[in-house]
C-alpha cells in the first residue's frame, strides 16, 4: 500500500474506485451546501476507511446549516457503511458498521472511563472538527465502529444512531412501568423516543400536529394526541402538570415552555432539542416546582442495535425517501420541510431517487 | 372567647393589645407598599394566631414588589413568632415558632403524602393567597408551625426558613464529600447555600462580587472567589466546566448562563433564583452536555432548626440591621440595595432601628 498526498487510496479498493481520484461529497459552509469532488479521506493509524452505504439527514443537520455548532466540512452523522480498510483492526474489513459519532482524545478522564461523548477535545462526525457521512467514503476511529448484526438490514441499521439518542433517556432517568410519560413532538426523534420509552413504561403518550406521523406511534401501541392548529399541547390536553416525565423533542425553541406546563412538580423534563437559537424560559417555575431538566444527547449504539435486531421497534415506517448523493440539495430541502420523515442518502446509487412504501 | 366581625381578638391578649382594634401591617399591591392599620387576623379552626417577634426581608419580597407571583396582601414569609392562640393545639400557646410557608389543601396526593409544598391549591405565606409576616400578628395553620429550640435565639431562628431552602439542595441531590461544588452569588441565599453545603462536601467554593460578604463564608472555612467588576465568574476562574455542581443563587436572570459555563458535562446546576423576568438560556448546551438543571425551593424547617441548635452554621454575620415595622419602607429600600445582607423587622419595637455588630 502506497500513500501519496491527498489522492492515495487502498489498493484493495475496487478497480472502478481506483480510477477515481476524488469522491463525491457534500460540503457545508456559511449556510451554503456544495456538492463537490473531494480527495478520499486519509485514515489515521487508528482509523478505518468506510464506504458509506446509507446516510440519514437529521434535524441537527438542518440546524448546522443554519449556523448551529459553527461547523464547516462534510456534514452527516447517521450512516451505515462497509469497512474497506482498517489497519488497526483488520477483522473489521468487509463488515457493515454503524458508528458512535463522538471521537475522544483517548487521554482525558472521560475517555479513560470509556465515555468519549463528553471529552472536551472531542471531534464529532459531521458536527465538530471532523468530516461526516454525506460522501462516498468516511474515515472513522475503529473504536467508534459497531458491526451491524446480520438480521438488521441497512435501511433499518441507519436508524441506530438516532435510536441510540432516543434510548439514552432510558439510561439517564429511572423510569418505571407506571410513570406517565409525554413525548412532545411527532418528528423523527420524538417518534423514536416514544417507541423506545414504550418498552420502559406502559403509559407513554406522544403529542404532535401530524396525524399521519402520530399514527406511526399509534400503530405500535402508543397513545397519541393530535394537537389542533392554533392550540398548544397544554391547551389541547386541557390538563396541567399531569406527567411524571415530559420529553421535549419538538425541535422548536418554544417547546420547553409547553413541557414546563405539562410536567408535574418534581417531575422530569428531558431536553432533546438542539436549536441554533437560544430559548427563553421561566426559570422561576423550574425553581418553584422543583423540576428536573435533564439534557440528553447521544446514546449507546449497541443497545440500539439490540432493539433493532430483536424487532422491538419497527423503524421502517419512519423512512420516507432515498436519494442518491447527486441529488443531495433536493433531499436536504425535503428533509427540512415541515412534516417530513426520515430522508436518506444512498451514495452508492446514481440517477433517480428511490421512493418506497411503508410495509 | 367571643368573635365579632373583623375586629375580634382573643381575650388572652395583653390589655394593651386589647385596646387596639387594628394592627400595624405592610400591604403590597401594584408595586406599592403601604404601612397601614388592618384588622387582626382571624384564625380559622386549624390555625394559630401568632405574634410576630422578628421577620426577615427576602429577595423574593423584592421580586414580589416588582410583580413576581402577582401577589397583593401582607408580604413576608421569614419570621419568628410567639403563639397566642391555637384552639387546635393548645400546647403551642406561648411557644416561640417558625413556619413552613406552604399551606396545603390537606386533601390532594401531595398533602396526603405530607408534602404540601407542591399542592396545586396551596396558599403561601406572604406570596400566594395568604397574608404574611410583615405585621404585628399572623394567622398560620398549626401543622405549619415548628417550635424553636430554647438554645436558638430569635435572631438566629429567623434564618430557619431561608436556611431550610438552602439545605433543600442537600435533600434533592446526592452529594459526596469529594464533589466540587460552586455557589454562584454571595447574597444571603448564596451564603446560606455555601454554609450548608460545606457539611456535605469538603470542596465548596463561593463566587461573588462583594469581598465583605465572601468573607462571611471564608471565615467559616469555605473557598471564595472575588469576581472583579467587568468579569464573569467563568472568566475570573479562567476555567471551563470544572464543577460537579453549580448552585445558581445570583438572583439575576443571567446567572444561569455562567452556571452552564462552569458545570462539567453530566453535572448538576441547582436553580435557586426566582426572578420576575424570564431567562434566556442555550438549551442546546444543556442537551449536548447532558446537564441536570434542578429547581430548588423551600426545604425542611426542622433540619434547619437542628443546624442552628447545633451551631453547625453561624448565621449571625448575615444579619445587618433591625428596623421597627413603622420604618418598613426604609428597611425595604435597604434590603433591595445592592450588597445588602439580611434586613430584619421587629414589629414589637417602635421608634429607632437597632443596628448591631457581628460577634
Amino acid at each position: 500500500m502506497v500513500v501519496i498526498g491527498f489522492f492515495a487510496f487502498d489498493t484493495d479498493l475496487e478497480g472502478k474506485e481506483k480510477e477515481k481520484e476524488r469522491m463525491k461529497a457534500v460540503w457545508f459552509e456559511n449556510r451554503e451546501i456544495t456538492l463537490t469532488a473531494l480527495p478520499f479521506p486519509e485514515p489515521g493509524g487508528n482509523e478505518a476507511l468506510v464506504k458509506v452505504l446509507m446516510a440519514g439527514i437529521c434535524a441537527t443537520d438542518t440546524e448546522i446549516y443554519q449556523g448551529y455548532a459553527e461547523f464547516s466540512g462534510i456534514a452527516g452523522h447517521e450512516f451505515v457503511g462497509e469497512v474497506r480498510k482498517a489497519p488497526a483492526d483488520t477483522d473489521l474489513v468487509g463488515k457493515r458498521v454503524v458508528a458512535d459519532i463522538n471521537c475522544g482524545c483517548g487521554k482525558c478522564a472521560w475517555c479513560r472511563c470509556g465515555d468519549p461523548r463528553h471529552c472536551e477535545s472531542r471531534t464529532v462526525l459531521g458536527i465538530r472538527g471532523r468530516n461526516g457521512a454525506f460522501a462516498e467514503y468516511i474515515a472513522v476511529p475503529v473504536q467508534n465502529l459497531h458491526a451491524v448484526p446480520e438480521g438488521v438490514d441497512t435501511l433499518r441499521a441507519v436508524f441506530a444512531e438516532p435510536l441510540a439518542a432516543a434510548l439514552e433517556i432510558t439510561q439517564q432517568a429511572h423510569i418505571t412501568n407506571s410513570m406517565r410519560i409525554l413525548v412532545l413532538g411527532d418528528g423523527k426523534l420524538g417518534l423514536l423516543c416514544a417507541l423506545g420509552l414504550k418498552h420502559f413504561s406502559s403509559r407513554v403518550t406522544i403529542a404532535g400536529r401530524h396525524a399521519e406521523k402520530l399514527a406511526i406511534a399509534g400503530n405500535q401501541g402508543i397513545d397519541t394526541l393530535a394537537v389542533p392548529s392554533g392550540e398548544t399541547s397544554a391547551s389541547a390536553f386541557r390538563e396541567f402538570r399531569r406527567f411524571d416525565m415530559v420529553v421535549e423533542a419538538t425541535g422548536s425553541p418554544t417547546g420547553i415552555r409547553e413541557a414546563l406546563e405539562l410536567v408535574r412538580p418534581e417531575g422530569t423534563v428531558i431536553v432533546k432539542t438542539t436549536s441554533h437559537s437560544p430559548t427563553q424560559i421561566d426559570l422561576s417555575a423550574v425553581a418553584v416546582n422543583e423540576i428536573h431538566l435533564l439534557g440528553s444527547r447521544c446514546g449507546d449504539i449497541d443497545l440500539a442495535l439490540q432493539f433493532l435486531a430483536n424487532n422491538r421497534i419497527d423503524v421502517l415506517p419512519l423512512a420516507e425517501k432515498i436519494y442518491p448523493l447527486s441529488r443531495f440539495t433536493e433531499a436536504f430541502a425535503h428533509a427540512a420541510a415541515r412534516g417530513s420523515l426520515k430522508v436518506l442518502i444512498d451514495p452508492t446509487q446514481s440517477g433517480e431517487s428511490v421512493s418506497f412504501s411503508v410495509e
